[in-house]
């Protein structure tokens, strides 16, 4: 029954060339509405097929009775019809050649409906054709302007796929991206994972050149697929970093789990050990495992240890250090021909120890100095930007100069992982939107800069570990 | 030389009559024109006094060559001029019968001008004058209108005091409150604390009817003053929560935090210890210390210790309850008869376990109804409300239901700590802003409403340890 290996059929679920909505309608607020209209207004640019048995035209587009009077190819079938009525739209979907169905319905094993599940599996599977769900929210890839969901209709385009277990959490996270401009590559709702898996959307993610890293809300992998897991994620995270968000980490969480998607929780010691053989990151909050996306997205890994804080404050220095010590960042104790070049960069009252203090008085000046310092140099490899909001610094013109300086670096071939924590008012959020959408990572408290730079550390070390150290 | 005990003082320094600028300057930009501007603007209601030798008037205000000439008595001295000619101010200051100086000059102990602070010290108390700083950004106490500041010129009124050991932390926390929308009852610049300290700006500020909780940025405690620290906390936290983020945890921490201020950093054990005893709770972040000051600002202490999860999203629940073995919370596992009461509220196929899973599905009416259960049932004593933004429910319309319920409670006498979290985007967003202005403290994050949740659990465990269980 296994169609594992054949990846070839996932292609057809992130770039069909043409899609069949099963149980398409034409009233608004019908999940078979939804999923037409974003598609359409997310400017997919293959074909739409809507099919419904009743309708003629569906938002302008020509209706079809059935799949099989669709004069064209169809790729992906996406189905939201009541389950008792998925097996017929499986089997027709099949006969017309569909790659990959998308099952939206819910009903199945997610309440006790595991005949059905067991049932609409064989029957795709006799004709070749792979199963996304059931029981989810749908599907998106960015780079091919395909939203095939029934949650928010724009998705801001980038470097982060996102698999989740959650149909809930995963809309609302659609929702929280955009607000927080996380950019996506993917969004896969998994669902009962009938037959598809996490490892095996994972697996076509790492060779999809559009994603940079994925991040995945877990809660339980099926019975007997651990093994096959902690295989396949080996081989994912040889290519690209994995975040992993497992929840059920506590007794009466993996409890809760289970009875939410039926998984098998497990000791979550095992998940942790299989994690960790796997090379996957395992973040605890929803917050840290895109904080962390974000800078793999957006930076390159560092080529060696040693990281140098520049701030203009001394409590955020401070905090910066504590939480080095709690993220393995190495700060590198500066020789003392580098803290000459820094004293050059600051006030007589500053310290060119690392944290490199320009100290209140600091504008954008000392900070340019102070990069180009640190890029400059060989023996630093990673650095930490820090700013408390001052009056004599605006944070726009501060987040100018680091563009300023990153992207000089970076010209020069000497790009290094920059991450940046700006602490204050509106201004400050603004200026950080700002370096995000400039493609540096910026971040309103110390401690969730250094944690995105330590996760970089992490997996450079892992790759190095299984020696694939790939610096650039 | 010591005034300790003499806290009298301290009302003179959150409620003077009226306060001397000195080194008042009509030009902006400068440190003296942006105190009197602050003062004015944030609608300071005592008399406000500028003294520049040269000047006749700063921003509508008669201003006087000297603190003698003021025809009137002046409590408190803002002193922002040259540190050569602070003590010969502090002596007229004297002479006036000033109460206590706010020292903002800089180039004291910071610098190695040890001594100068501490002949200014013995000049002031020679007066029986406390003084607050040198090198410090101020004071204000918003339920007197005084922002004594050169920091942004608008703080949001409300239940939090924050005392910061760092200056330009504090400016920018100062902004980053506003953005936040979290309420100020006072912000209080420590600087070198050359006479007044934490404890005792604590001390008075328990005895402050506007204040719920005291927030406190700390790098280090002064060498001797550890002992008289523990036993003065030990008498604010029977009166008042307190939350201290003490920077310089790791031991490169701990040496950049005494480089920056030269606090006595000492083994972080050992700071950790005193807290404990002292009731203390310790965050790690500033997002942290200010999670959890605004549930202990808005909310009542639990009267006993089981707790219910309300939730739309199975994937939320799992996460607020793995969070709930991390932070200490309990999860009340639900008797029959309330398992049968939350049944009621949600569709056939919810789960009325803890997480009470009203399934995405949920309307308004169906947290409404089991939030009555909720504040009804004596056996319940805390609530988690999550949310994940659905198509069908809005998330300003649940917001409201949240309210009523809670306000109905509360006008019954049942009201009982709750807390919210809420995944989406902007009208998330939005809802969330709305909840905290009507007084429930919402995050975006389960993590985070749980641990807020959870600094009230570790409070009322300290009260009952030391026989001051409070419950309301």
């Amino acid at each position: 029954m296994s169609c594992r290996g054949k990846l070839d059929n996932l292609k057809y679920l992130f770039s069909p060339s043409s899609i069949a909505v099963i149980g398409a309608s034409r009233k608004p607020g019908k999940i078979g509405h939804a999923i037409v209209k974003n598609l359409l207004e997310y400017g997919f640019k293959g074909k739409i097929y809507p099919v419904n048995p009743t309708a003629n035209e569906i938002l302008g587009l020509k209706a079809y009775k059935s799949i099989l009077e669709i004069p064209d190819e169809v790729d992906m079938a996406v189905i939201s019809i009541p389950a008792e009525k998925v097996l017929q739209a499986i089997d027709e979907a099949g006969r017309k050649g569909v790659k990959v169905a998308v099952v939206i319905t819910s009903g199945f094993s997610e309440v006790g409906n595991v005949d059905l599940e067991r049932r609409m599996v064989e029957l795709a599977h006799k004709y070749g054709m792979r199963i996304l769900g059931p029981n989810i929210f749908g599907i998106a890839y960015t780079p091919a302007n395909m939203n095939a969901t029934f949650g928010p209709k724009d998705i801001l385009k980038g470097g982060i796929a996102f698999i989740t277990q959650s149909g809930a959490l995963g809309i609302a996270l659609m929702g929280w991206t955009l607000l927080e401009e996380i950019g996506l590559s993917a969004i896969v709702s998994m669902g009962n994972m009938a037959d598809l898996d996490v490892a095996e959307v994972s697996q076509y993610l790492a060779d999809d050149p559009n994603t940079k890293v994925i991040t995945i809300y877990l809660e339980g992998l099926k019975e007997g697929t651990g093994k096959t897991f902690i295989k396949l994620m080996r081989e994912v995270t040889r290519k690209k970093p994995v975040i992993i968000l497992k929840a059920g980490r506590s007794e009466r969480g993996a409890a809760a789990a289970a009875s939410h998607t039926g998984s098998l929780a497990g000791a979550d010691v095992i998940y942790d050990a299989a994690f960790r053989q796997s090379g996957i990151l395992r973040a605890i909050t929803i917050e840290e495992m895109f904080d962390w996306a974000r800078a793999f997205a957006l930076q390159p890994l560092p080529k060696g240890e040693n990281v140098v804080i520049i701030t203009n404050g001394g409590g955020a220095g401070v905090m910066a250090t504590d939480a080095c010590a709690d993220y393995g960042v190495n700060l590198y104790t500066l020789p003392d021909d580098l803290k000459e070049e820094f004293r050059k960069c600051m006030p007589w009252f500053g310290s060119p120890k690392n944290p490199v203090d320009l100290t209140g008085m600091a504008v954008e000046d000392n900070y340019y100095k102070a990069l180009k310092v640190a890029y400059s140099d060989e023996r630093i490899h990673s650095i930490i930007v820090l700013y408390c909001r001052t009056a004599i610094l605006d944070p726009m013109s501060l987040a100018k100069v680091i563009v300023q300086a990153y992207r000089e670096a970076k010209s020069e071939g000497r790009e290094k992982p920059t991450v940046v924590c700006m602490i204050g008012g509106t201004d400050v959020y603004n200026a950080m939107r700002y370096l995000n959408r400039e493609g540096i990572p910026a971040y309103p408290i110390p401690e969730r800069a250094v944690a995105s730079l330590g996760a970089l550390y992490k997996y450079k070390r892992y790759l190095e570990k299984i020696g694939e150290h790939k610096t650039h």
